[in-house]
């Protein structure tokens, strides 16, 4: 992923694993993924490698990577029991995460680095989350919801909302499902963040019809 | 370009066509453009790749590459009637855009993907653009005026600006010919964006001397 | 450096001078470093590279590079005497840096492009400076101090700031030592210079123990 660390939620494993799990789905087989949002870093969390469907993903045991690992069937985990001679306390994407990321992308994983582990410590619920999961540079409102309702409405920021197929046709603001799969809220040439007054963990909740 | 999503100015395709003209003179002769401002996507707008100058662009006709077509006499145009495999309705910069661009830039575009056309079916004006096109980090504001008047004063913001040949020699704010040629209104050591309140699309005109 | 023109504080020669410094000791031996924070380009400011340690830095004469020269014993300096066929008066590091820096890292400098100099013209006082010298994207504050202090307090943004292992250890706001060694104010799971309305220059001081 480029850009993760500036991308992700701050602070929000939460939303980040349902980040995470949607756009590993656009990526190739073979990719590595190195993910952070690490608020315990320096703390007790293993550090750990998952692999699911064939991808990897580094990072921190604190549930970021638990959703990759609750979709796959085909799935595996390591302890990272590596240390560099440098750990600082926190930053840990550097000092041990990259080294671990690159080695996995080399092929070259020098014997002893990683240990076997039944599974994550720390595993988030696999369902859908009813909320805000991350806001993009136009103020797009991505949710976690991975199934939409055809015609049905969203509430959302105390308005509802309802489907548009495309910018072009949508009145504003509406939802459509955006290039992740997932439920996307937006407002065709503004801000729907703005207009809803949206942030990463806003509820929302598909609405029953009252036809 | 690099950064060209986030550098672009949000949903504004005249300003940025503006910009995208200017930039693209400061590239090689060979440079392929992946160019996306498209609040049309998803819709009824063609995607095509326009060869200028040696150079090529690909994205939407919306005008976005209608002025590097204007601006150069040596220029080719083709419709892109390839499509993926899956196509959604908001992401062809990912989807589309970006598996032509590299087609063209590793010169194997494989046959069919490519009809010619006339020209885009939409063409801006091409005239400079006395507005701002383009806020920078810093703040400084580029317009979309290729003619810099020796001596003259900028009326921006409510207010009249004067020419300064370099930031240390400015008094704040001041105007100067940018880095690609155009004109721009900066402050030495802070926003001229915020000092003049401007933004995307604010009004600049040249002054007539009262002396 | 990723970004360095974009995470470099706007404007202040001397926090960056300090933030390069720490920065370029988490980098290998043959890095070779463009740096730009320039108010007088286009003016009368020498135009240098400076090895040090065996680093090299290319950018302005103005302070930038010349903690990077204070804090080595092992240190050169040269004038960059070429000049390109067209020099913008606001954009050298495109213009005059890169290219050098790019023949720096190609090992291929022309004859002619650098002249030797004793020492930079500029040099900034070798003493760290106690003030916020960068804020991050989370809002972390940098401060230019390289000395922790054990079981200090920290006076900052008017208040006082006790020391912390880590994040997750941490009462909110709280100092440690960052990953480049210098003294750093965060929040866990918040942003500090929001908390303590820091921005770039806030001075930052060690409070005597008053017990």
């Amino acid at each position: 992923m480029i850009d993760a660390l500036h991308d992700a939620p701050d602070f929000g494993v939460e939303p980040a694993a349902h980040l995470l799990s949607a756009l590993a789905a656009e990526y190739p087989r073979d990719a590595v993924f190195l993910a952070v949002v690490d608020p315990g870093v320096g703390g007790k969390r293993d550090a750990i490698v998952v692999e699911a469907g064939g991808q990897r993903f580094v990072g921190p045991d604190n549930g970021l990577l638990s959703l990759a690992w609750r979709r796959s069937r085909r799935r595996r985990c390591w302890r990272i029991r590596w240390r560099p001679r440098r750990l600082t306390t926190s930053f840990h994407g550097r000092d041990l995460f990259a080294p671990v990321a690159a080695a996995l992308a080399a092929k070259r994983v020098p014997r002893g680095w990683l240990e076997k582990k039944n599974q994550p410590d720390t595993l988030l619920a696999d369902r859908d989350l009813a909320a805000v999961i991350y806001i993009d540079h136009y103020g797009n409102a991505v949710t976690g919801l991975r199934t939409s309702r055809n015609g049905a409405r969203l509430r959302v920021g105390g308005r509802s909302v309802e489907f548009a197929p495309t910018f072009e046709k949508a009145k504003s603001p509406f939802w459509y499902e955006n290039s992740m799969g997932l439920v996307e809220i937006a407002a065709p040439r503004a801000s729907a963040a703005k207009l809803l007054r949206l942030k990463v963990g806003s509820p929302v909740a598909w609405q029953r019809s009252t036809r």
